[in-house]
């Protein structure tokens, strides 16, 4: 059991920047995030891309606003666990609640935040019978831990991003990879692509265009997939894992089964501090709602700044809080 | 007459942001601040300290992050008077408004924006007598233009670094400066003060040390200051121009008088778009109060995002706000 003031549900740039605040203040952060990497949205949808609306900023490249939220966030050593859905949220006696993650990582905190942003990135799925059989038995829809796949036989499907750059960097690791793209040129980054077609005419992997899946089977766990090709001949591949990346779409998922009240996948909160109906939950960033409301990353941090003066109650009850500027009072790390 | 669709009042970190929201959602900003140059509390107070709480700048220079909103507002070209007090709103019969300053700026328009922080920074003024009967008229407590002392004689009285810089950079400008200061030792940065010494031991400036204000006169138009020496003699320096320079404080000022609903120095606002009671009239920043209100930079961010949804319906009311990212929709200068 991890124990802290604090857990915050969601690692985009709101649950980060929550950690800054948390720790102007004294409180411990554990932040738990279904996907494998910290930034939310803008790592995981448009890490490339800039955005022009942080204030200060004319200019920023998404995933550097993430390096920079994490930098800033460092000296209160928040404590991370990545790759977890969290699925319940069980209130102790004392008022306190234990946080249980799909992977039975359990976390018990005086505080809970949800930064869950439009909830957890579902992987799109391939409309294939028997898939559901070989899920975690073969068929995964992340690269969670790359070793996993050291000296296996991957198939990889898909066109975007994720299917190239996982299938170069997987070409070094696994004993054979095979990408299957049911077009012929790719949406991912054109650099990618060039490298990919490089590592297939030098036969370091096995490129299958305009081809669809049609089968998975296997005798308890995954050993076969077959695709369709462009003349519907029948392709049968021997292989040890098929990781279709389809794309992620967010779905509010476990966080509508906790009580909250829920309008339109949205917390409502109160705006004098974030507050859910719930005693010791708040909700801040895209995945509360109240009137007014903007899904815009700097309301996020203005909640997260406000909500953490009403948090400090919780876990200080004999304390009155002391509003000092940063400026004037520094960074104190602990 | 000025016209424009959205007049702030207030050149701080908040009303320079909230030129940019506004500038997204194509409306024009003029801004008016009774300081001499924008930023607020951050250029007049604490231009060279850091500052560790702007989300994604683990530390940013309080005179940097004012550069950068400038850069920020740019492509939407706004339009500023500096060094003129707001002292009057005037309704009209369509809605909008006209905003007349101390030095009779007439600004005309649609929705009025009050980013006022603490209220206008009042010059300390040094308690001696006639003082009001030459202000403007000889005595002033801002350099607004140097070019008005060229060639004059100068007087400037302090130890801040106001005082140290002006008396440097007029030294070139002025027929004669004198700078007279109440101690030994100056407040203002250590390069500056030796800076100083080095004017005066060049004789390219009169440095009288540990000498008080005693009397000013004139007939009609100031001509001579008197100070008393360590020694209670008299010293009497025929001159222009007397610069009093002790600092300055802020006051709420005029805006206590423009019928919004007041408490604790503060405009109390509708969280939902940070309206004031008054129809068209918005405040933003350190200038206004709400359940839970922090006097924060990044709070000012986010309520002037939220604001400009609201005022959108003032400036086109026959169009329905569609609402993009930045990073989808890019900023479109005008
Ligand atoms: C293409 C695009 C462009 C954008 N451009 C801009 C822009 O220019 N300016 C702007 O301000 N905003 C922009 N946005 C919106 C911005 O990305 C969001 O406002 C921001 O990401 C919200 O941050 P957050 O931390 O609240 O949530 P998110 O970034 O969505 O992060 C939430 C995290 O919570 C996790 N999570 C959810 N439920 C659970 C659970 N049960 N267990 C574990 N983890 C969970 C998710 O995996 C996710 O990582 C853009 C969005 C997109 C898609
Ligand atoms: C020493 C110090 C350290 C600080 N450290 C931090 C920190 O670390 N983090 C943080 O978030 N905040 C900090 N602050 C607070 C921060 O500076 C304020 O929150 C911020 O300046 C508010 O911005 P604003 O734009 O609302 O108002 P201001 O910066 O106060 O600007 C308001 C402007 O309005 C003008 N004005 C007022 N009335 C009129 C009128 N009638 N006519 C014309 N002009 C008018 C004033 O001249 C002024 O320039 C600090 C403040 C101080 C003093």
């Amino acid at each position: 059991m991890i124990h802290t003031d604090l857990c915050i549900i969601g690692a985009g740039p709101v649950g980060l920047f929550a950690v800054f605040e948390a720790g102007l203040l004294k409180m411990r952060c554990h932040l738990i995030d279904a996907l494998p990497q910290v930034g939310g949205q803008l790592s995981e949808i448009y890490p490339q891309k800039p955005i022009y609306d942080i204030p200060g900023y004319p200019e920023v490249n998404a995933q550097d606003l993430v390096d920079n939220l994490m930098e800033q966030a460092k000296p209160f050593s928040p404590t991370f666990t990545l790759g977890e859905r969290v699925d319940h949220l069980d209130k102790q006696e004392d008022g306190s609640f234990i946080v249980s993650t799909s992977d039975k990582t359990k976390v018990h905190a005086k505080v809970i935040i949800i930064a869950g942003g439009l909830g957890c990135f579902e992987p799109r799925k391939p409309v294939v019978e028997n898939l559901g059989l070989f899920e975690g038995k073969g068929i995964t829809y992340m690269v969670k831990n790359p070793e996993t796949f050291r000296d296996k036989k991957v198939i990889l499907a898909g066109g975007g991003d994720s299917a190239l750059d996982w299938t170069i960097f997987l070409s070094k690791v696994a004993k054979r990879v095979t990408l299957v793209h049911r077009n012929e040129t790719f949406r991912g980054a054109p650099d990618s692509a060039a490298k990919v077609f490089d590592l297939a005419n030098q036969g370091k992997i096995d490129l299958i265009l305009s081809a669809n899946l049609k089968e998975v089977s296997g005798n308890g766990v995954l050993d076969t997939v077959t695709f369709l090709d462009k003349s519907k001949a029948e392709i049968k591949i021997e292989t040890d894992y098929l990781i279709p990346l389809f794309g992620l779409s967010p779905k509010l998922g476990p966080i509508a089964d906790w009580g909250l009240s829920i309008d339109k996948n949205a917390i409502e909160v109160d705006t004098r501090d974030y507050s859910t109906g719930v005693d010791r939950i708040y909700a801040i960033g895209d995945i509360n709602t109240y009137p007014g409301k903007l899904k815009l990353i700097l309301c996020g941090f203005h909640e997260a700044a406000i909500m953490m003066h009403s948090a400090f109650k919780y876990v200080y009850p004999d304390q009155k809080l002391s509003f000092k500027y940063t400026t004037v009072n520094g960074v104190n790390s602990f």
